[in-house]
């Protein structure tokens, strides 16, 4: 499938788009949005390399594709916002035959689908590694975006679900105890999810933007000890976080015990969750449990507490250790 | 360098970004736009792959990180916009040395800031060869965006400037009777400054939005004839182009004779000119002069006409030729 029949492959399952904002789709030189009053539009980009940021060994076209969005998704639920367009670039080794390159296409679309964006633009080339560089626009009420800039000492730390599942997924993977066709009926199917197919908290960035007195926010694409840092240089705070609230997920439980890694660490360094970390003074936690179970979301955890200083810190059998780690490297 | 190292060679040379649109630049999941009254938003995106759009071998790093932002300003430009933002995305493979990188950096952020656009965002990765994924956002006055679709029956066709000089300009580096520390004193200034520095339209493209009465409009990136022939086939029309009227650039006419080439031929069928191409009633001519002469801005030249049916059509020695190519292969 050369680069024109992709896009023409794309559009016939995409659709050229419709959005009442929506002028001007795929097929000008440029997409055309008309004015929107009362919302701040957010913009984020993400490139994925081959091999860098996915192995085609074990990443199936179809959950890659997902994935694709996802990531940029992500970006936009951290600012408590909404994803509605999307443009996609991907540069295409001639070896990725039609049924892969149909199979990305389907994923793609059907995240599109899933979380409700229109595609309005992009651009394909030839190369010899698979790139894929995916922008999203997005929209959040006038004035609400979240940022990391607004922790302050007394907040909470919040997290909105278990961490450190795709950076196991991805040990397993590594270590080849995991066979491409046992995705569904593998005793990981958690592990392998958070990897290969992770959802973007879009209902709960939205909730949390719309609940009133976050105070800062973002999405842990690079691991909590590196993410959270960022909001404590942000913000000129530091973050406390308690060993004994990192409870792990029991499937990261369980594989930690069989190959011998420490769960609490994985949750700590473990990049690519997706989920999103926040800070909140905590009386605004009754509100929170209240809304989540109104709109039956799982309710985000206290794992820790914002004080005055800088760094993130571990409070582990007594003692303090500073966490802050210099970034998840991509495996 | 290293990624980060990149990233933080760039924020120092291209600063964090001022606009009074802009609530939130890089350093955040997503940048913050404010909303926008009476203005509609354009949206483009690019992928540039290193042996597919440009060779290093002959394009220096300064004027490539010029050119990746210009591909797209051209798009912005052919709606009749003006760009305003901007995010960068590369792939960076471990042989660019930090020379290397710093010229491509000094090159991207010096036509950021010829063109007044901020850069918002971007990313990032490791790479076998260089990929370069640039988004652009413009805006355009509401409802005043030239599209593809719209040229009629009896309307001009014109092009803003010289065609086929790049196309010239690639296929004297492909035949290396240049060298690289030639281009200031090269005897083909004119080519080589097409290939490797473009310049978008961007005064014209604003121009002829505010003109009124252009009917169609788009960049020649792939080619007169195929890019024409996008604004046929959107607007339900032919297009006929008078060989007489295709004067080719003095500097065109004598790389041709020398080289053997046709330079209809070079017009007709070289991409990457970065021109724009338009359609508008001749009845305007006389407007265009005058705004043109008003603003110091070289007078578009018309080249043809508008007629019903399809395709577009070559009028030389009496005969009509049907030209609809099937687009530019990137060399």
């Amino acid at each position: 499938m050369r680069e024109r029949q992709f896009i023409s492959r794309l559009l016939d399952v995409a659709g050229c788009g419709e959005h009442p904002l929506l002028s001007q789709g795929i097929g000008d030189d440029c997409a055309v949005l008309s004015g929107q009053l009362l919302h701040d539009r957010l913009v984020t980009t993400d490139m994925l390399v081959e091999g860098a940021h996915f192995d085609l060994r074990w990443h199936p076209a179809y959950l890659l594709g997902r994935k694709s969005l996802v990531v940029n998704i992500s970006d936009i639920a951290a600012m408590g916002g909404r994803a509605q367009f999307a443009l996609l670039s991907v540069a295409l080794p001639a070896r990725m035959d039609d049924a892969w390159l149909n199979d990305f296409i389907e994923g793609f679309t059907n995240k599109l689908a899933e979380e409700d964006v229109v595609l309005i633009g992009g651009d394909t080339a030839s190369g010899d590694k698979l790139v894929i560089s995916v922008t999203v626009l997005g929209s959040v009420a006038q004035g609400k975006a979240l940022k990391r800039r607004g922790a302050r000492p007394g907040d909470g730390v919040y997290v909105t679900g278990p961490l450190g599942l795709a950076a196991a997924g991805l040990h397993l993977c590594q270590r080849r105890r995991f066979k491409f066709d046992d995705v569904a009926v593998s005793p990981w199917p958690h592990l392998l999810k958070a990897l290969l197919d992770p959802d973007g908290q879009s209902a709960m960035g939205g909730l949390l933007s719309a609940l009133g007195g976050v105070s800062a926010m973002q999405d842990v694409s690079d691991g909590l000890a590196t993410d959270l840092a960022h909001i404590c240089a942000a913000s000129g705070v530091a973050a406390e976080l308690f060993a004994n609230r990192l409870t792990p997920h029991p499937e990261l439980e369980n594989y930690c015990q069989l190959v011998g890694l420490d769960p609490i660490d994985r949750q700590l360094r473990g990049g690519e969750d997706y989920q999103l970390v926040f800070t909140m003074p905590p009386e605004r936690e009754a509100a929170l449990a209240l809304t989540c179970a109104n709109r039956d979301l799982p309710e985000p955890k206290r794992i820790g507490l914002i004080r005055e200083g800088a760094g993130v810190w571990l409070l582990q059998g007594g003692a303090a250790t500073e966490i802050t780690f210099q970034g998840y490297e991509h495996g």
